[in-house]
Formats: C-alpha cells, sequence, structure tokens
C-alpha cells in the first residue's frame, strides 16, 4: 500500500472575490470553494471569513493538510508571511496572514504573490508544462504576473518575482492604483476596463451599456461582441494596451509562452486573438517567431492550484530561488 | 607544472568601435585593439579589418587561443553563428560570422548578442560577481541589454536574451532604428542623445554646442556638466527616460543589481545618479529597496571579456540554459 499523497489547504485572496481548495500533488483541487471577498469589511472579517472557508474546504474534502499555501496580490513579504499594502485590498496593511493561518490551522503557512503562485501553477499543472521561459499574466480585479525562468519560478530580490501589472504603458496616463500613472493595470485590469467605460458613458450615453450596474469589464466585452460602438472602442485599447506591454515583455524575456489568466480572460478569443497580433507584429522578429501567447491552462482555480503548489514545494524543500 | 590557462580571441563589433583581444580564464584582456568600425564600408571590409585586428591581437598577446568568442548587437541566431539584421549594422543581413570566424582563424566560434556576453562578463569578473538575478544595460551606439537569473545568464528561446533597449518607453514617439515607435534606444543611445541635441539646436541656436561638428553624446554631456541649457534639458530627459525604463525593468524582475555599462556611461555620476533617483523614487518599494543601479566594472572592455567568458564557457561546456 502506497502512502497518501499529501495534501494542502490552499487559500487565495482576491480582490473580488476568495478561493479556498483543498490541492494533492497531481494538481487536482478538491473542496473548492468561492465566495465574494467583500474588502470594504476590512481584514478582520474577510480574513475569519477566509479560514472559516479553509476550515470547510478541508472538511468537504476529507484529507488531511500538512500545510497551507495562501496567495494574495502583493507587494508582500512572502518569506515573513505579511501583506505589506496590496492595491487591490486597500488599508490592508503589514497583515502577518502567514502566522495568522498557522496558528489557525496548526501546520505551516506560506504566503506567495497571487500571480507568483499563478504561474507556478500553470507551468506545473496547465499550459506551461515543460516551458524554460514562460511569463504568466494574470488580469484581473488587478494585474499581476509571474515568470519561470530556467525552467524555475523566478522570485527575484524582493520575493514579489516581478510586478509585471506596473510596467508603464501611457507615461503620465491614468492613475494606478500603485500610484503611478499610466501603467499595464490602470488599463486593463478588470477594474480600470470597467472605469475606462463609465467615464465614455459620460460624454456618449447611446450605448448599450447605458444603465448597466454594476458596469463590469464582462459586461463590456459581451457589449463589445455585439458590435457596441463604445464598448468596441474600450475594448480595442485595452487588447492594444495589453498587446503592447506583452510585446515589451516578449522582447525583454524572450520566452517561449506567455500564458494570459483571471477573470478578464474569461473573454477568450476575442482577448488572446487581438494580445497576439500586436505581439506577432510588433515584438522583435526571432522574439516573436519563439514566443506563444495562449490563455490559462487551469482556468478560475489557477491561483488557488499555484499556491498549493508553492505550499507542496515548500514542504518537499523544492527550491525556487 | 600546472596547464597553461586557456586563451580565447574574442572581436566585439560595435556600431561605432571594433574591440579585439585574447581573454584568459582568470578575465584578463590581453593586447586590446579598438580600431573605428567605418560600418558605411560595408560588412566584407569591415570583417576583413577585424580578423585583420584578431591576427595583429593574439600575435601581441602571444598566446594560442582555442576558441573565437563574438559578441555583436542582435537579433542574431547565435546557435547558427549568423548576424540577421542588427539594427546598429545597417545592411548587414544574414551574415555567417561564426562560420566565417571558425574558417578564419581554424578554431571553433561563438557569436553571441553583446549585451549578454557584456551581462556575462559583469557577472563573472565585473560589479555583478555574485549576484542571483542581474541586469546589463548597454548605454552605446544602440541600448541593449542582458540578464542573470537564478545566478545563469539568460538566453532566451530566441537566443538573443532580450532586447531591453526596445521596451517602449514613449507610446508613438521617435522612431527607432528597429523600426517601431518610442523605444528606449530612440532616447538614450549615444546616437539619439546626439540627434536630440541637434534637432533643439535647430530652433535654440544660442547654445555651447552651436557649431560643433560631430556633435556626440559626450559634448552633450559636457556641456550639460557646465550647465548649458539645451544640453541640461537634452540630457536631464535623458535621465528620466531611462530612468523610467530601469524602473520597469526593476518591476520586472525585482533585481538585486541594475548594471549600466557602454559609451554614454562615461559620463559616470551625471548618468548613474538620476537614474537611480528615478527608481528609488518610482519602482513598486520592495523592489526599489532590493535594487541598486551601479556602473559596470570592466569600463570599455566589458563586451570583448564578455564574448571572451561566452567562449571560454563554451569549450568547458558550462551550459547558460
Amino acid at each position: 500500500m502506497s502512502a497518501p499523497q499529501p495534501a494542502v489547504l490552499s487559500l487565495d485572496i482576491g480582490g473580488t472575490k476568495l478561493a479556498v481548495g483543498v490541492v494533492t500533488s497531481d494538481g487536482t483541487v478538491h473542496g473548492l470553494l468561492v465566495e465574494p471577498t467583500r474588502r470594504e469589511e476590512g481584514p478582520q472579517s474577510v480574513i475569519a471569513r477566509l479560514f472559516d472557508m479553509g476550515r470547510r474546504s478541508v472538511a468537504r474534502a476529507g484529507l488531511d493538510v500538512a500545510a497551507v499555501g495562501i496567495s494574495c496580490g502583493g507587494p508582500l513579504d512572502g518569506p515573513r508571511g505579511i501583506l505589506l499594502c496590496p492595491p487591490h485590498l486597500p488599508g490592508w496593511i503589514d497583515i502577518p496572514l502567514g502566522e495568522m493561518a498557522r496558528i489557525e490551522f496548526g501546520v505551516p503557512a506560506f504566503l506567495e504573490n497571487d500571480a507568483t503562485a499563478a504561474a507556478l501553477g500553470e507551468h506545473r499543472f496547465g499550459a506551461g508544462r515543460g516551458a524554460s521561459t514562460m511569463l504568466y499574466l494574470t488580469i484581473s480585479t488587478g494585474v499581476g504576473g509571474g515568470s519561470v525562468v530556467h525552467g524555475k519560478l523566478h522570485r527575484g530580490a524582493a520575493g514579489n518575482g516581478g510586478e509585471l501589472g506596473h510596467v508603464v504603458v501611457r507615461p503620465g496616463g491614468r492613475i494606478c492604483t500603485c500610484g503611478r500613472k499610466g501603467c499595464l493595470e490602470a488599463y486593463v485590469s478588470g477594474s480600470s476596463i470597467a472605469e475606462r467605460a463609465a467615464e465614455a458613458l459620460a460624454t456618449e450615453p447611446a450605448s448599450a451599456l447605458a444603465g448597466v450596474s454594476p458596469l463590469t469589464s464582462a459586461e463590456v466585452a459581451e457589449a463589445a461582441r455585439g458590435n457596441d460602438q463604445l464598448a468596441r472602442r474600450i475594448w480595442d485599447e485595452t487588447t492594444e494596451v495589453l498587446g503592447q506591454a506583452v510585446t515589451d515583455l516578449v522582447n525583454i524575456f524572450e520566452p517561449e509562452l506567455v500564458i494570459l489568466g483571471g477573470g478578464v480572460t474569461r473573454s477568450g478569443a476575442m482577448l488572446l486573438e487581438p494580445v497576439a497580433e500586436v505581439v506577432a507584429r510588433d515584438a522583435m522578429p526571432p522574439a516573436a517567431k519563439s514566443a506563444h501567447v495562449v490563455l490559462a491552462g487551469l482556468g478560475d482555480v489557477v491561483c488557488v492550484a499555484g499556491a498549493g503548489v508553492v505550499a507542496l514545494d515548500a514542504l518537499a524543500g523544492v527550491d525556487h530561488g
């Protein structure tokens, strides 16, 4: 009889939703639970609900967990398990989430930047299997990213593994949640797409989006698909800006793969295809030729799976450098 | 008696100068020769002079060389030893330089992107010794870059290891030698600094730079140091744009070190200090804290030393991935 495969509890804290599951070393997510974050309730209340979801997920999965993996937007201090000041969770300052989870669940806890965790998840179990150089971009409430170089997760000297959402695509442009102007996130995150559409509606009320409340990026995508003029323009600007940022990243890393994930990528080909076209058109020819732009293979569970891999790897002593 | 340390011939082809030397495994460059490229003479003539310099350098060094390392601006196909279409050498299309050098010198030849080679040189023998994540930017006739991740040179799927000079810093801005608009190179390369100054002189002739011919970035730096108003403005724009690009790279890689090298960095602190200030001001706080911006340790021989390390590593079977 073989030993049961190790299982870990995985907690993902997004700006819009909390997702929790138990991850086994084959990449399966058991007992998945997803609930709205309701970040306006503040860290204490949200973390209490998150931990409650964790207990329920473990009970549903019926597995013993040997560790907790936590993924959250940065900046954070992974080794010390502290959320520093994630822009997608306003007011969450210096939260010792790793230590809180360790006490709550009685096992070691490992905190990782959500996009870094997702990059690891995609590399191990998703679209990035076997890639030597791979980038992952999450286009969600915010925009984050992670990279795999030499076949290994890149964490970087600051431990956030790169903030790919905060490259400046429009100098002096829209204010970003990080405080700078013109970041990628300020144009292509779900919140930014909705905001840009709302701003355009103020002067062009003759759009299918008029009166839609709450206005989300999913509605903008849907209206663009239906050829609503305003929505189409917002969407085209989104894919152009994202394509330009991905082009820069392709020139910088010369990756085999750029994987796009996160809620906004549920729009599928209407996001992926124009972005891939910009890269093919604008990247340096050798880099453009070797880089494939694809959608995440793990879909909505990419961060939960990724945080699970982080914890499983930490238990197994895998060094990501 | 110990075996003599291996030596390799190193050939560096810049847009402005050719530099040739014999490199030993302790990083020493022997028999260094530097001459103007005179790229307008075309590949046949320039390569004949380059190879002649190679023969003279080997004779001066008095060492047997076991291989040739060649560094040149990309894009190039390293494994096949072919220069594809380097923007700093207009008209050099599909030149099989590796094979030509192999035939000329009768030893294996290895072609590498110059900035990638320089990154390796700085990591092995210069300012980057021991760094796990390190970026190198060369600010020269053009702008290129290379990266070390997980302590190893990053070559990328396309083998150019990243074209850090062609990130877009001003969308829709100045035309770059690569054909796109607004690349970093189009603002901060030596040629671009001189061009921007020349354009400004057309409408503001009351500058110390009026009548200077040829007008180079070194003259612009000198006049800026002397507080010439026009030169000061061009220089400040240069350091601001370079600082913004370095900030993006710091956010993307979270490196321990960003090393600036190449001819324009001979201006020293007046380039380095404002760039480092922009990074400290604008990068995400954890990345800003861990990243140090410094000048190259190998100075003008960085590419020759780097191409030497490329060839020595290839002989020794060191895998850079």
